[in-house]
């Protein structure tokens, strides 16, 4: 097929001038994940009032949560994040260099990432989801992804996210 | 979120000046789909040497294949679609309104498209995949979108679709 120059508008695409610090790991981190074979969406909504900034999907139907924290504040506010823990079969925290990892909890994965790529430092340990629920989250991560790349490949198509 | 301009180049997306007949009816399908709250992709392959114009998965996991056919002679040449019912619950065509309908083999249903929107004519009967085969099949919708998605969030991500 051809290349073809296309211009458009998405509502909330961001470049890297204007992506936040934790947005900018998120993206190393997706990078990183496509070399174990996961493919990721971010700010996939597993239950009302939880998003999660990484989900990532495994070629055999595993699912990875990963967190983003660019710097101490960012992670002791977060209060949710054992919410995170009942929806995926691993749990990473993604940070950079600089953070004091001492101050993540047992029990979780680590990843250290930069804007443009990241390494797995410690695999997070395997609590392996029960069948109906990684069904219900391969089933949300494949229409998050899919109407997203619809409006992508459709600019004519408009959608609300709310799904 | 702010609304950003992004110029970028994606191979092999087309805009509707270079789409062909057949990719323009998909655009209606897909579009119409929604409605019924099936998501979609195009040109997803279910097997080697297989490529489905459509696979739309429904709210509960249904998949459906939906194949666009923009004249008699894009019907007449197909001699693959009898491979394509194996991998969905219900098979479709996609046609126009001046296209021959009483050329589509029973068994099957029938959906009249345009550019920008479509309407199921005929529902196609349900021949319900086994359970194994429809995870399989989720999967690869999933990883599908999900990569192509990815690359167009993260230009600077590049990917083979060799999936």
């Amino acid at each position: 097929m051809s290349t073809v120059y296309l211009l458009f508008t998405l509502e909330g695409m961001p470049d890297d001038l204007q992506m936040k610090p934790g947005q900018l790991l998120a993206r190393g981190v997706c990078r990183h994940l496509v070399s174990h074979d996961f493919v990721t969406v971010e700010e996939l909504t597993p239950a009302p009032g939880l998003r999660v900034d990484i989900m990532a999907l495994g070629p055999r139907g595993e699912v990875w949560i990963v967190e983003c924290k660019s710097c101490r504040t960012d992670f002791t506010s977060d209060g949710k994040w054992h919410n995170y823990l009942e929806w995926c079969d691993r749990y990473f925290w993604a940070v950079d260099e600089a953070f004091p990892t001492d101050l993540l909890p047992d029990g979780t994965g680590l990843i250290i990432a930069d804007q443009y790529d990241a390494e797995i430092i410690r695999m997070a340990p395997e609590t392996k989801l029960a069948g109906a629920r990684r069904k219900v989250m391969v089933q949300k991560f494949a229409r998050h992804a899919a109407l997203r790349w619809h409006a992508v490949r459709d600019p004519g198509f408009s959608v609300s996210w709310g799904l």
